[in-house]
């Protein structure tokens, strides 16, 4: 029994580890359509959301059929119980490129991020691709050293989206209100994705370990 | 063995009323410090986010070990997995009263909202408030025709951040940049806020019905 239980749980890890493919996929694709004004992969991203969101469903179904089944407990039930969670913060940095996607698409055949600030979205999506990048390989062999390291990663994230905030408030924005605003919810769509990857390190670290990360 | 279950899940079920109650109120609370400038009343919607932190940390730990305990399967433990995601949701409900209240304390003690979008923050707070009440009845009641009905809810939601995005590009916008992305955000928060409270809505209904809501 605890065989086939080990087998499930390790097939089901693997499906996190693809949506954590997917989702990273999802931001790059995301990125390049926001600063190339390229609406047919804006409309790539939007339409993957959808498989990202089958997965998940998909997933909570089995994870769910798997505890129903074997009937688990201590670290194996907290192990499912976080896939559950896990695979919920995917879904949701899923829908977060689905929204650049989309301020893509707005603004399209426009571009919505002015020159000023190309920059610091590359900037972002450069360290959030390197976030997902170590997601997966703690997801994958439950790595905590690298699970502490992504706290400090969502940091740089956190100061490139104050930096993208200071241009918006300094002499040099002459792009008015509406680009602010696009500017502002961008800037909120990834920092929310680091914050979530950070969230799934965390759920790691504590199956792992059975302790939350010291420094939250 | 069943009746202690249905004990434990009943009780649970008073502790998601409880945090649906304690998230109308940081709501409330915040966003009356947001258009009074009321420092005091932001501190206390700051501080309160950690009890409803707390709670649900409580929360998930009776719920897994509820879990363990009793083993549920099929419809018992869809319930019980439904309790995990729908304390998360409050959670998140919470930390954006929290942000709210914390815009507010950012501008004191001048007023974060400008006077032209007063009447729509009270407009959104007023619907907000009424989502989450019916939320309780939904909770408590397990009331699915009320499920249904916060999807339309949460549509007036969206009209009225429509609204507020839809002042700040016009020409009566003279608050400049800063106050720009101040109200983006404070807008994002409510919209969130009542996305979550559908999700919540839509748990329930698919927990009594084993259907998803059909408009989704």
């Amino acid at each position: 029994m605890r065989d086939i239980f080990h087998d499930e749980l390790e097939a089901i890890n693997e499906t996190l580890l693809r949506m954590s493919g997917l989702v990273k996929e999802a931001l790059t694709d995301a990125t390049k359509a926001l600063l190339t004004s390229d609406l047919q992969l804006a409309e790539k991203v939007i339409a993957a959301d959808d498989v990202i969101d089958q997965i998940h469903h998909d997933l909570d179904n089995r994870t769910i059929n798997l505890m129903a089944r074997q009937q688990p407990v201590a670290s194996d039930l907290r192990n499912l119980v976080s896939t559950l969670r896990m695979s919920a913060d995917l879904e949701r940095m899923g829908d977060l490129a689905h929204h650049i996607a989309k301020t893509a698409r707005m603004r399209f055949p426009n571009c919505a991020v002015p020159e000023v600030l190309t920059s610091i979205i590359i900037d972002l999506d450069k360290t959030a691709a390197s976030i997902v990048e170590k997601l997966s390989t703690i997801i994958q062999y439950k790595d905590v050293n690298r699970a502490l390291e992504l706290d400090k990663d969502d940091d740089e994230m956190d100061a490139l989206h104050r930096k993208l905030i200071a241009v918006l408030l300094g002499d040099e924005w002459t792009y008015g209100i509406e680009s602010a605003i696009d500017m502002t919810l961008l800037g909120r769509y990834y920092e929310r994705f680091g914050d979530h990857a950070v969230s799934i390190a965390n759920r790691v670290y504590f199956t792992v370990t059975g302790e939350y990360i010291p420094s939250l």
